[in-house]
């Protein structure tokens, strides 16, 4: 089975190269969103993932509304995924509660100024599958994903994942770890690369920090979708600048192609 | 443990950075040799690969030593590694027999032109001992090697290639592969970084064809000291471009080091 692209509104993200790039915007502010995302977007990533844990006023469904807006236009065309990862999970303490998250990810969804939403595999069923209903009645596509900073689970959990995220309904898994040494992330390229041919959806995977650098560059060759690269800002370790990425991307490209 | 670097005369080679990088010489004549060497030496690969197979006039001793101190002057101080690769492990079919090789193996070894020989493990352990035993005694590394150009090895095997080696007293253990899937290049990464941290020489692999690019550019991160890369012309399917290889080893290294 060939690794399968994520889908954004019918159309294959990277005209279906594999794997696509995803810039995060960090922003606090609307000001700083726009400027932040003219940046970026100039250095023309696949995907820009709005990263709404970093942005100052998300009580505020007016002012988030008014800079998904601005998102939309400095954004240029590029599909926008938006996520409020979870301080659990690595992301930035905010003051919603769950309710009040989801709430705003149907205003925004609601809105049309973003394309797909990441959305942790650990909230409560219930809420998983509400983020699954809102992300369907408006035409998005739902990212599952589960994050370890510490670790790299064992096999069997890296797999059971993938697996959760499907079985719960995802149309992508992403599954990002910390390794603690090169055979992590080994196993890792290996549990993405059986997802990969085991499941009927497209997955991403990464192994975060230096010693996971090779899951960046070589993550699509074992299946992963997508890969996290640096427009303004970092939003996790090990990310690197998008220019190197597809710098490096594309010596694997012309070395795949001529053989 | 960390991946050991080849240590050629008492140094290591590319100044302990892994991988190194090693460019194929494929000349067929001394002429051919020396402006394919200076060509290939102003793009700086760690190493020089001298395919002793693809050269013609094989069968005289006097005209291989005058080519062999054409290369090192032509080298300009890059270290050189003297390779005839058999027919039977990709190799271009020469009219030697064994005898006559390890004679000429012999000669270039005592004439202080090269610093490292390659020998197949799969050879007849009288000649691999004589391999082992002429270069000990001209101070030049040996390099034991298996190559399969169809496929790639159960695990098993992989694993017993490279303990081979180091039971064969080689200096540095090599296995070069063909890929069939994916699968097959991450098994190969596998085995390698198992075998560099088990065993106590230097180990190298590869997946060949434009399948196993990645093992080419990710593989010193499993544990590969060394990746062979174009110089004037490949000497094996896959093998990709000095620059290109440079360029995305740098994007490694720099995301490594920023971590």
């Amino acid at each position: 089975m060939q690794p399968r692209s994520i889908v954004v509104r019918g159309r294959p993200l990277a005209d279906g190269r594999l794997p696509a790039v995803c810039a995060p915007l960090v922003a606090r502010s609307s000001g700083e969103l726009l400027a932040e995302t003219a940046a970026v977007a100039a250095l023309q990533p696949d995907l820009l993932e709005w990263r709404l844990d970093f942005f100052g006023a998300l009580a505020d469904t007016a002012q988030v509304l008014a800079a998904a807006r601005g998102l939309r236009e400095a954004a240029r065309g590029i599909p926008i995924l938006l996520t409020r990862r979870s301080q659990r999970e690595g992301g930035q303490a905010i003051t919603l509660d769950e309710a009040q998250v989801l709430a705003l990810y149907e205003a925004v969804a609601r809105s049309g100024c973003v394309d797909l939403l990441d959305y942790e595999m650990d909230n409560a069923p219930g809420d998983v599958a509400r983020a699954r209903a809102l992300a369907s009645s408006h035409g998005l596509a739902l990212v599952l994903s589960f994050h370890d900073f510490a670790r790299t689970p064992p096999d069997a959990e890296l797999r059971a994942r993938f697996a959760q995220a499907q079985a719960l309904g995802a149309d992508v898994g992403k599954v990002a770890v910390m390794p603690q040494d090169v055979q992590d992330v080994h196993r890792l390229l290996g549990a993405t690369l059986e997802a990969s041919r085991t499941l009927a959806i497209p997955v991403v995977s990464m192994a975060m920090g230096g010693l996971g650098a090779a899951s960046r560059i070589c993550g699509g060759v074992f299946g992963s979708a997508l890969t996290f690269a640096v427009g303004a800002a970092p939003s996790a370790p090990g990310q690197m600048p998008i220019a190197d990425v597809r710098a490096a991307l594309a010596v694997l490209q012309r070395a795949t192609a001529a053989a």
